[in-house]
């Protein structure tokens, strides 16, 4: 079946990646903006009768909304096959119960309207709270990928006695399974939410760790609020600067220059969000589950 | 029926001259953004049963649909009974066909999805090219309400011996139904667009007019470039400075400083969308159209 591979906002680099590795046409096309700020979009590719693979990270989502929906209504009137969305990192997953009356559950919003638009989801660690899977609010078929085994590897590579330590009890499955494949020792941190910018942490006893390097990894760095308090703890225990992992470079503000300024070795994350910090490549993960599906269409 | 108004995105002013006019309760929502970007929603008030008329202006519109959709879908998991959309400002209206293969049809995909969310919409001059109503594309009743009458009794009571110039021919019907009101001679331009920022003004002969106020009238200032060039004109004819007059005070880029610094006497819109310009109440139009269904309800 003829593929064709479209990028959207930022994602050219894994996009290309991508491509090669599955062998697709690349898809060509017009995005602009009006001096009113309306979006003006031309797909100059022929789609028709194509399984499209539209890649679209959706970190700070708003203002991609509804240029995505117009490229997602256009390839169905040029009559293309199938739109499969892979979207790296995906937003809109916090809210997704409500926990004060009258709250958006944005979470199933989003998931509502995305499941109109295409046909097939693959995503990344998405930051799954109280629902266990996509499936419960997505509509579509959605795949989520597991970036844990490339994280092991890359301590393995590049790091001499890791301690990995996970923020909070949330992350403990997920460290524990990271730290497994990178034959390392792990520590879970108590982290208590004050509101949207401020955590509190809870550092246990370090002393049998001091020559380990600490290794501080999440889904997630948004404020970096929580690596913050976290670097501080450790160095009032006296463990040297810690590397900081994390799949998504959400980096929101301020907070990787935050970051970087402080008692820290490093910032490492994957390429699910186009970022400087990116060193460890998710396109062969998302080639793979790509090239099964081409499979099993056979 | 219980009606209650709620105001999206800097519309504050004109809602609360609705919501006196036809004595509807005051809606109460928090609306806030999360630091990486995301819409957090919350309506304070109830809804259930309640008719909801919602004030949005849809300039500048990508990153404000998204929250509209997030309040449009709440307030129907809330059981509000119906929901109507006043836009004075509908964005969207430029692209409704393809002009070259494989376009987006914007103006289509905004009216379907926005007919999706609401039952109801109200709207104040739309930008109408080949489309001749908006019920050709949107799929729910559409009220359009027209500003002229405003305008001439602007123009009646604030200019002495008024001369209306409008820019292009898709204008004349318009502009000459303005200048009638304002029982006032019209001249229409020959405006030939180049691109999106670039356009050529024909001015006919001017002599007879020299003692008139030139009265510059569009339905929107978007870029300013058909102002501009056709105040250069005026000033080469060796008529007066005149005074500009739109709808919709959309102000893309600099262009309300470019006009304020160029040769005229005012800049003045109606309150449509939000700006210092805004001299033209258009709050009655609304209030009636609302009164009038309200009395239609009985």
């Amino acid at each position: 079946m003829p593929k064709i591979i479209f990028s959207l906002f930022e994602n050219e680099h894994l996009s290309e990646r991508i491509r090669k590795g599955i062998n697709a046409e690349s898809g060509s096309y017009i995005k602009r903006q009006f001096p009113d700020k309306e979006t003006y979009i031309r797909i100059l590719s022929v789609v028709e009768k194509k399984d499209v693979i539209l890649i679209c990270s959706l970190d700070k989502p708003d203002h991609k909304f509804l240029p995505l929906l117009y490229f997602c209504k256009l390839l169905k009137d040029l009559h293309a096959k199938s739109i499969c969305l892979v979207s790296p990192y995906l937003s809109y997953m916090r809210q997704d119960t409500q926990f004060k009356n009258g709250e958006a559950i944005t979470s199933k919003y989003f998931a509502n309207i995305i499941s109109s638009l295409v046909d097939k989801l693959i995503t990344i660690d998405p930051h799954l709270h109280r629902i266990k899977s996509l499936n419960e609010i997505y509509n579509i078929p959605c795949i989520t990928l597991d970036a844990s085994k490339l994280i092991s590897k890359w301590i393995k590579n590049n790091i001499a006695n890791p301690l990995l330590i996970g923020p909070d009890s949330e992350s403990e499955q997920w460290v524990s399974k990271i730290a497994k494949g990178a034959s390392a020792p792990f520590i879970i941190l108590n982290k208590i939410r004050l509101n949207d910018n401020l955590v509190e942490i809870v550092v246990p006893k370090l002393n049998k760790y001091k020559d380990y390097t600490p290794v501080l990894v999440d889904d997630i760095i948004s404020t970096g609020h929580t690596m913050l308090e976290t670097i501080m703890h450790l160095k009032m225990a006296s463990m040297p600067p810690p590397i900081c992992i994390a799949v998504h470079a959400v980096f929101a503000k301020n907070s990787y220059r935050n970051l970087k300024k402080s008692q820290i070795k490093n910032i490492i994350t994957t390429n699910t969000i186009n970022h400087k910090s990116n060193q460890i490549d998710i396109s062969e993960m998302i080639i793979r589950e790509l090239l099964i599906k081409s499979g099993s269409d056979k």
